[in-house]
């Protein structure tokens, strides 16, 4: 459910096909992630059947429908969640032209024929050939009359919407390069995968809360540059909130899941208590968990480091709560040794845990003290 | 490099083709790993060109070669990392049998066929066609004749060389059904993929050192019923190291990689020690980091948890020491409490935090001090 209605303001209905055994938990996830606009369909047994029921609803000929009939509908498989707006806009203007468009892919291994004895009979030469992926787009009335006009067979074997178009219709598809993120997701390894990519991709952007009592060039600075440097491939942005948050709210609302907040007094965590706060408040962490790293600094030799964690036992309490809104909160106590080689290496081992906890977020490590 | 040449004892040469500017690189692999039998080759510019240099460095023909020409050859890539000795079976007595035998398996996607204009000529049915996969196994014969015979366009453009055993010397190449990880790690996806895959076949195994000193139904049993019951895809043992630590090199022996070390005194960290002192010695981490979690008990209700972790300080210091032999230390304090209701959560989330460590197996995190 990595789509959402409100991402791409020119689609004006969603139709989602789902089994009769899963309609009451796909009905929960829309109530869940606040979905817009989607109309819930009943499957039929084979993928054309399926494609079918969804555009009936669409057609707008049947008495109970409350939908109007487009003049585009994109077709697309809930096992390709990596489309970007792109994707849609290319099938979309191609179907306009053509009556049908659909994205393809290069061929990855050698397709080859068996012959009835499993053996080969014939290889295709890869270069002529291409993966059909989704999305495809069609002229509604393109796509609909050949469902109608098409086969049993068809609907129970086949596997193409494009064919369907090109025989029933004598539409010639369009085929449009597609981005390599719209592989189907089939095998465990491919959760694997699409698990980094989502975790990769909300880890784009780290936003460092300043605390406004930090005077200029203080640590929270020289780390920001550190961090910088050991993630390269990361927007590192900070700001120091300002009286009333505006900057800060601003920043969540642009969808920043990943948020480092300094503290310069040991007991002192406002900012890091007054950055939860605006998160709890906000609708950020209903699809994707937040990350807070709290990080307060200390200078080890200024006497025992454990006296000091005590009086940060409270991010264990505190971690619990905020939790139960979907942000994963953890401390990190950084040497502010006046030794400048020891400062450096301490930053630098602050910012390798910042970029752990940000790529892994697991919930496993909330509440923790970690120490750099 | 998955691939060791010890794991299959029927193979007698492994050849590597690999490219010029790469071959100082694979040479230090080689070294770095240890890898034996193992002979270099330099590669073509195509994918038929490298095949055929190495099948000259087998065939046995050439005054420099110190390879004899075996009667049947296994042609695999590099980038299908994931098989399994049965795979390599089930080509080699099917190419035994056929002259030739290739790992295949069904399509994903449906593959279409473009016109020239870049519209949908014609689709083919999915469940005819299959995807040629690697490893590939041929009698030696078969496939050197087919190479010496074949056209220049074929070494330039062909990819399958199953279809050149076929062409050139009749052989009807057998076609076995391979495993799904057999699949082609093309895309940065892939590489994600293939790391998660990496760290779930070396976390299949933990095993809980526990302490000699510990009494029958101490902690140390308790958390082991409970990992048990968190991590039922995981297989838990637990073993009391006996004088000479020979039953603890047996597990090493049997590349177990995640390691669980009790310690009953807070201040005695004796079996962590002597069980990285075993570590060390061996040669397990070689290939794939090995964690080890000190755990440690503490009634956090009986004085202040601070002063008793400045004593389990020691981890810090020690980690830096056993990363350098790729060895990722981490130490666990789990509240020790008298409250049954207490002590049981802590377990649990002593187990989760054991889980994510072993499972993300991330250096970042060495050398801290989690508490449960």
């Amino acid at each position: 459910m990595e789509f959402r209605e409100s991402r791409v303001c020119w689609i004006k209905d969603i139709v989602v096909v789902v089994t009769g055994e899963n309609m009451e938990t796909m009905k929960s996830i829309i109530q869940k992630y606040q979905h817009k606009g989607i109309s819930l369909v009943e499957a039929g047994a084979t993928r054309h059947r399926s494609i079918f029921n969804g555009l009936k609803a669409l057609a707008g000929d049947q008495a109970y429908c409350r939908l109007s009939r487009p003049e585009v509908v994109i077709i697309h498989d809930a096992v390709r969640p990596f489309f970007e707006e792109d994707d849609l806009l290319k099938v979309v203007r191609a179907a306009r032209e053509h009556g049908a468009a659909g994205a393809t892919r290069p061929l990855v291994s050698t397709v080859i024929s068996p012959s009835t004895e499993g053996c080969l009979d014939h290889s295709l030469e890869r270069a002529r050939y291409r993966a059909s992926e989704m999305p495809q787009a069609f002229l509604f009335d393109v796509i609909y009359e050949a469902y109608q006009q098409c086969s049993g067979y068809d609907l129970e074997f086949g596997t193409e919407c494009l064919q369907l178009a090109l025989k029933y219709c004598h539409a010639n598809a369009k085929l449009v390069e597609g981005s390599p993120d719209l592989w189907k997701v089939t095998y465990k390894r491919d959760l694997y995968a699409a698990e980094s990519i989502i975790k990769e991709r909300i880890s784009q952007k780290i936003c460092i809360v300043m605390d406004m009592k930090e005077e200029k060039e203080h640590a929270g600075y020289l780390l920001e540059t550190v961090l910088k440097n050991e993630l390269n491939h990361v927007k590192v942005t900070s700001v120091v909130p300002c009286h009333d948050g505006s900057n800060i709210q601003h920043i969540i609302l642009e969808q920043c899941y990943s948020f480092v907040c300094m503290n310069v007094m040991t007991t002192d965590f406002q900012n890091t208590q007054k950055l939860l706060g605006m998160l709890e408040e906000s609708n950020l962490s209903v699809l994707y968990p937040v990350v807070v790293v709290s990080v307060h600094f200390l200078d080890f030799e200024l006497g025992p480091l454990s006296q000091k964690m005590e009086s940060l036992m409270w991010i264990r309490k505190f971690a619990v709560e905020v939790k139960k809104r979907n942000i994963l909160l953890c401390g990190l106590i950084i040497n502010y040794s006046q030794d400048e080689q020891k400062l450096q290496e301490s930053l630098r081992q602050g910012a390798v845990i910042i970029a752990a906890l940000i790529k892994e977020r697991n919930s496993a490590l909330l509440g923790q003290l970690l120490v750099a």
